[in-house]
């Protein structure tokens, strides 16, 4: 019997059967979550790591999308590790996913340098300072306890030669990406703009860094979110069905 | 009497009677120029200056569409430099558009540092060792005489505290692009996405820095050449009616 606080709720994802357990007061996976998995792409019997994975949505999708072979989810908030476990008890998943509940510093504990193919992370989004900073959300939010560098410099350690890095972000921090992604060595190849229209500023960036790759990057085709009358467009239709969720706002 | 050798041409920019000397032989304006020029904001009576401006095109769009005080083009190949200079008396723009034909390293000797208020610069695309070198344009296209981190570090010290650098590049070396004008302090503020088609990836890219300003980019709506069907985007007859090129193609 998997237990369920009074305060969460199970989100049926509608696909294979998943769903996963949500803390409304916390936090709830968004777009950005549902788009970085959508971007993945992985080969078969790959390992797959998610830094920083809340409720392990990233891992869930995952696993349904991709033929990995294992894929960890690591989280720092004890209740949110908790509740991820019991999403994956849930979905009988325990085979597949493993969550560890520590500081992403200490994952060499757990897995090998040079070991895995796929890194995915939305990490927090805003530097310390800026923003406001709700007691309850403020970690997943707020890089109090990782900073963009720490993600980068982590991922280059665990990720095989030509391992791929996966990650969504703020549009507005693009630069520090890119700047701290060549500096370890972790070469951006593709990078994606999001626009939640098509004639406004993009809001997130979608991008794919290989280690060690050369120096060259594809800019793909933007993503726009909403047409001009706040209908999604087709291409998020597209990526959320292929993704198994059927209601989302 | 403005001398016009039997290889080149005269084309009219039909903008306030303004032409200019191209020979086709080297290396005629591109819709880079066009895209850049359109892409520069400035206030009244700034200092400009344009490096690596080869035919003058972009001083000559510019002093049509600025209030410039002065605007100053450094160009190093001796014919191109010549023919730049040629078009300008041809248009009578010798009291606002000054061609200094030397290599822009040697720039100090011609403006103070921390004088100018903006910089615009298309400059060589291609790596030494990448893409064909062909002998009468590779200076224009390789970075044979100037790297794109000589272009940066010579933009950063004429500068003015917070003045503005607007640079057109290939896409695929944006990473290359945002890793130096990081490093040299000159923090990239917008980036537009130039798409030939809608769902083609980005071959160029435009980027308006700042100096010494903070760590906050915009990624503006991109901009795409062509419909499907070939035709010029509405957004690009605009920017060349602007520019007041009637004819191009």
């Amino acid at each position: 019997m998997i237990d369920i606080k009074e305060y969460e709720r199970i989100d049926d994802l509608q696909r294979d059967g998943l769903c996963i357990i949500q803390n409304p007061k916390q936090f709830c996976f968004g777009m950005d979550a549902v788009l970085l998995s959508s971007f993945v792409q992985s080969k078969n019997n790959s390992i797959i790591v998610d830094l920083g994975t809340g409720s392990g949505i990233i891992p869930i999708l995952l696993s349904a999308k991709t033929a990995a072979k294992k894929i960890y989810g690591i989280e720092i908030q004890n209740d949110i590790a908790d509740m991820a476990n019991r999403s994956i008890l849930l979905n009988k998943l325990e085979d597949k996913i493993t969550i560890i509940n520590d500081d992403l510093k200490n994952i060499a504990e757990y897995i090998s340098e040079c070991s895995v193919d796929i890194i995915t992370s939305n990490p927090p989004y805003m530097k310390v300072g800026t923003g406001q900073i709700s007691p309850t959300r403020s970690i997943s939010r707020h890089e109090i306890m990782c900073s963009l560098e720490d993600v980068v410099a982590i991922t280059y350690k665990l990720l095989k030669p030509k391992g791929s890095f996966f990650m969504v972000h703020r549009a507005n921090r693009l630069v520090d990406i890119m700047f701290l992604l060549r500096k370890y060595k972790l070469e951006p190849k593709y990078l994606q703009c999001v626009h939640p229209f098509k004639h406004k500023e993009a809001n997130l960036v979608l991008i794919h860094a290989r280690k060690n790759a050369g120096h060259e990057l594809k800019i793909i085709d933007p993503l726009i979110v909403r047409h001009d009358n706040g209908e999604y467009t087709e291409k998020i239709y597209e990526i959320y069905n292929n993704a198994g969720i059927t209601s989302f706002r």
